[in-house]
This record gives structure tokens, sequence and C-alpha cells, in this order.
């Protein structure tokens, strides 16, 4: 697997995958009456922000995440990142690989510290992804998601330092 | 003091005195190149969002405030806001108005909490302002703020239900 810079003749490719994860609603904290091209404004972030792909041998593309600053001016300094893994795809690392690789290049950008600010906390897999990947949950902000399943669950705020 | 919907026709009042703080770069975490059109955006968030502005009786502009959803899609009911008052006009309540104001819209637009996610924790008197109004600090992620003066100091993350 490959994990290289992502072009805007990539969003075809990883369009079809993200869209899944925002219609789902249990893990994409978006709005889902978001346009095409809304969304590919956020997951491509203007300079400094970067996006990147995962790439099979065979050329197909596995999973794609980006980084940004968390906020502007004088905190952004923390990176902030976002993760979509090819549902069909999954359990093949896929989403380890853009985690590791996406800490090196936020540690190579001059970022101090990685915040996410909203992972679904049923949503365990990622949790247990980013806490081997030595995230810690600063807090749990209750109530803030609403599960198509499983109704109202925490957004955990995690942090880790680079 | 009258607290009412802002307009755009408000903004060459409020700029002056937004553009200073973020020109200070001790409260706003915001990019301090940012162009006024980018900043007159932010601060007029589309609907549901909402602006609005705190009036003197005689027609002077002493301080704004503006909501909008924290996230969006299956978190869009936990609200965020951001606060200006003018510098020149502190000690006069205008910021316990403008919270206590946006906490009943917030309130009344169906919003289950409201979050912020930036708070600078040496901004002693907003920390207290906001913990006089029932917010609690969720977590202080730290060093997250270059300050100008004490260099890097913790953002706090404060929260109250609705």
């Amino acid at each position: 697997m490959l994990i290289r810079d992502a072009t805007l003749e990539d969003w075809p490719a990883i369009w079809p995958f993200l869209r899944r994860y925002i219609a789902d609603g249990e893990t994409f904290p978006w709005d889902r009456e978001a346009s095409e091209e809304q969304i590919r404004v956020t997951w491509f972030p203007a300079p400094p922000g970067r996006t990147v792909v995962a790439v099979d041998p065979d050329g197909t593309i596995l999973g794609s995440a980006n980084i940004t600053p968390n906020h502007g001016g004088a905190a952004a300094h923390v990176a902030n990142a976002s993760f979509v893994v090819d549902a069909g795809r999954a359990g093949r690392g896929v989403g380890r690989a853009l985690g590791e690789h996406i800490l090196d290049r936020a540690r190579a950008d001059g970022y101090h510290a990685m915040q996410f600010n909203s992972v679904v906390e049923t949503n365990t897999r990622a949790v247990a992804l980013w806490r081997s990947l030595g995230f810690d949950i600063l807090a749990t902000v209750p109530d803030a998601f609403r599960h198509p399943i499983d109704g109202y669950v925490g957004l955990h705020i995690m942090y880790r330092r680079l």
C-alpha cells in the first residue's frame, strides 16, 4: 500500500465511500444535505492543509485523510485531521497506515500536537485505533451526537502531542 | 442597552473593534492575515446561524455575538458562539448581556447545549463570565494558544446544557 499526496483527480474515487459514511450518519458529524462540491472543498483544505490517499498496488484508492490547522492564528500549531477508509476494504490496516502517515506529516509540517474534535464514542474501532496511536481522550462532550441507531452518544475530543 | 438581530449594515460598526481583537492576538484564535471579507463571512454565519448586536440608547454598537452549530449533521444540536465587545466600552455588562441573550436564543432555536472550543485560559475575565453563566471547563488543550505576551497557554473547551 502506497500513501501519497492526493490531487483533485482522485476525488471521483474518494467520493463514493466518503458519501456512504456521511449518508450512514454514524461517524461523521457532517450535514447529510451538503453538496458534493461542499464536501470536496472540505476534504481538500487550502494550504497549509493537505490531503493524502492510500493506494493499492493495483491503483485502487483504499482510503483518504486530510490535515489542517484546528484553529487559525495563534492556535494554528495544533493540527486537526479527518480519515475515511473504503468500508469494502476495511480490516486491512488502511486506517492505521493513514494515521501513522498523517502523524508523521503533521510533525514534519511543524505542528506541535493533533486534536480530534468529534470522535463518536460508539465508533469503538476508531477510538481504539487512536488510543493505540498515542491519543488520549481529553473530554467527552455528552450527548453531542445523535447516532441513527444508538441515539444520543458522546463525542470524544482526542489529543496527542507530536 | 438593546440587543437585536444584526444586519450587514452593522458590519462597518463591528469591524473596527473586532479587528482590534484579532490584531491583538490575545483572545481570538483567528488568522491575523484574514481579509475583512473572510472575517465578515465568519461573523455572519449562514442560517441557522445568527448574529446579534448590543446597541446603546444613542444607537452606538457596543458589541456583537453570533451563534452557529458547532458541528454539522448529527451533531448540529450543540451550538457554538462567539462574542466581541468594544474594548473602549468594556465593564458595562455588555458581554454578560450578550451571553444571556445568546443562551436564550440558542434555547429558543432548539439547541440542547452550547460549547466553546477555544477560550484562552489567560482571558480570565471571559472564563469567569462563562462560569458565572453556567459553563464548565470540559477540558483544557495544553499549550494550544500562543499568547503574544504569556507564550504558550491552554485553550479551555467550555460547555453547558441549555
